[in-house]
């Protein structure tokens, strides 16, 4: 079983996709990450829904949650106000980070093993073209735990 | 909007639940991450997904991902084989983390951090009580995002 069959449709962003839309879109069917492709469709960053909080929130926060304790309530409710005019560009971390993607030929165990080192619940499968890389597809953790270890 | 309200009633698992049957509950709805309760029903640690299948496979692969590349393929499918016999205590990260908790009373925001600042995809909301931390429940990213970022 290869990362060709296991990688479904999946949903992706651009950098300037507006971020409360993109953040929004974790909700559907609780989506474990983001994928965000450049113009030329290639994927530039997996974001971990985790780390998508991260550029959601006020850096002062991300940089002592402590922090988070004395603002005020009600604001500390309205995500829609941080968001309100960035785009993914704003959410994507300072630091560059490895792109987690596996090869239609990459078996269950380099998909997980890449998951693991990425602490990525998902990972875009990418196929080498000579109009540069293509986005396949993506499999989650779930799936593939789904795949790789059937109900007896 | 605080995380009492937010909390939803999450499966745990324990230190010496069979570790195959905790692996594969992350394929239904497709669970962001395992909580680990003790013997008194304390949470003692929120694995993410990534970090449940980090656990799941041979540690010379955790340790060089390209591994995995020579590993024979039938066997590379067989999550099911690595995992025989072993526990939930076998999956648990050798270093210790600190666990993803917040109290009844943080905000969005404070969980948010508690998320980003942890890299985890879900919370425990623990109380403190006379016996001891009572788990609440718990609360995904995506949860978080649809309560603090509703559509409009």
């Amino acid at each position: 079983m290869h990362a060709e069959e296991l990688a479904r449709p999946y949903p992706t962003v651009g950098l300037d996709t507006d971020a409360a839309e993109a953040v929004r879109s974790l909700t559907e069917r609780e989506r474990p990450a983001l994928i965000v492709v450049d113009e030329l469709d290639h994927p530039v960053a997996v974001l971990p829904a985790s780390q998508v909080l991260r550029g959601a929130i006020p850096r002062y926060v991300q940089d002592d949650p402590a922090l988070a304790r004395v603002i005020d309530e009600s604001f500390a409710d309205q995500m829609t106000a941080w968001l309100a005019g960035k785009t993914v560009a704003d959410l994507m971390p300072t630091k560059r980070t490895p792109l987690p993607v596996v090869a239609p030929d990459d078996t269950v165990l380099e998909i997980a093993a890449v998951m693991a080192a990425n602490r990525c619940p998902l990972v875009a499968v990418v196929e080498d073209g000579p109009d540069g890389p293509r986005f396949l597809g993506a499999v989650s953790a779930g799936e593939l735990v789904a795949r790789a270890l059937p109900r007896v």
